[in-house]
């Protein structure tokens, strides 16, 4: 029988600028260790800490961009100015919800910036720069080298409610590609690309709640998509600026 | 440690109209049966065959709107007609991709209708008329009376690639909802909703490939979101039309 494990790895302290995440991750791994074929999945904050993308905001001097947009939509200025820093473009801003295209290229609230868990007041916690370069560094430091994805919670434009999505891979297939092949009736299957690696992101938040200081998550069973190589990242999941239709 | 377990339920038989499709879902159930805190995630297109929520294309009389759009975007006219039936909106048409707003509220491509395991050519397949009730019957009809969770693969604004969603639920938590909760250290989470039941649709979708015939996956673990009463249904997971940024 087919199946899956996702296990929420206890034991992780609280991150710091600086830290050995790897390492951290070394000492929380199960006792039979990390499998070449397994997943291991991590909330964005945990990196973008430990890498330091942290913002103080008594650093921060808003523009008058940042002032009108934070008078507009109830933000504090220098919140607002950290945000549109991390955006290539505002896609909507409605009523206290800001929507952003960020540097990387994903759509998602306030360009992913967060005051929660962000480790004091006065302080901010961004998406890290290069997530994919993030995830590969951690995967080389890891005995059995899983496949590591990091992941945000994202809304959607016409659901409610947040997911998780990948902003990183190394070495996990982010899209499963059906098309050309057939289905159970030999019929062509035109349309079907799967975005295994935001499926992975949201089985693994089914086990950890947001108070639960569980950031990090393992998948067991997913060896059919794990490759030896770190492969191209997340790039194949963000849907080409061209491409969009909502804009 | 916390752990979810998926498992795909195997050997069930190709679905048909008037098929007791909960009765060939006890037969496929693993040895210890079903239980309370289990949640049951079921392909829609079985459901609907099972409901008979095919439609023969040679009984359609495509309109003058559904042959324009049906030329403009390169579609059967009869195919075009059928999802036009099955629109409360067409959100965008461009270059052959049809965004449709569902009668039940749902924003995915082509109303979900599907021409791929229809059954025979010349027949495409619908959502249910109502997948909560679709839901809350099977899950009535079986022992244990595990939630119950109909998922269809729609993609997204975005992102690339599809993932599984909710489309009908019964007796799960559709939504965690953390507002007003506080973070670990104490500050107030703002806006932190997750939509459990599109998280479960997304985990069970990565136990199965598209041709692989296991339309039903079985998940072990999320017994705090699972209710003896059936709740709300899918109704919590739709945005409202008042609330959409990108009409």
């Amino acid at each position: 029988m087919s199946r899956l494990e996702v296990l929420a790895l206890e034991g992780l302290p609280e991150i710091h600028l600086g830290d050995d995440l790897a390492a951290l991750l070394r000492d929380a791994a199960p006792p039979d260790g990390f499998g070449a074929g397994d997943v291991l999945v991590l909330a964005q904050k945990i990196v973008s800490k430990a890498e330091g993308a942290i913002v103080a905001l008594d650093d921060v001097r808003p523009t008058a961009r940042a002032k009108f947009l934070a008078h507009e939509h109830g933000k504090d200025p220098r919140v607002m100015q950290v945000v549109l820093d991390e955006s290539a473009e505002i896609v909507r801003a409605v009523g206290g919800v800001i929507v952003c295209r960020t540097r990387h290229g994903f759509v998602c609230a306030n360009a992913g910036v967060d005051a929660s868990n962000a480790g004091g007041e006065g302080r901010v916690v961004t998406l890290p720069r290069d997530p994919d370069a993030s995830a590969r560094a951690i995967r080389a430091a890891l005995p059995g080298a899983p496949a590591v994805v990091i992941t945000d919670s994202f809304g959607r434009a016409w659901r409610q409610g947040q997911v998780d999505v990948a902003i990183g891979v190394a070495g996990l297939r982010a899209l499963d590609d059906w098309r050309g092949r057939t289905d159970a009736e030999g019929r062509e299957l035109h349309a079907t690309v799967i975005a295994i690696a935001d499926e992975v992101a949201a089985a693994a938040d089914l086990v950890r709640g947001k108070d639960s200081g569980i950031p990090a998550v393992l998948i067991r069973g997913l060896g059919r998509y794990v490759a030896a190589d770190d492969g191209p990242g997340v790039a194949a999941l963000v849907r080409p600026v061209a491409d969009d239709l909502f804009r």
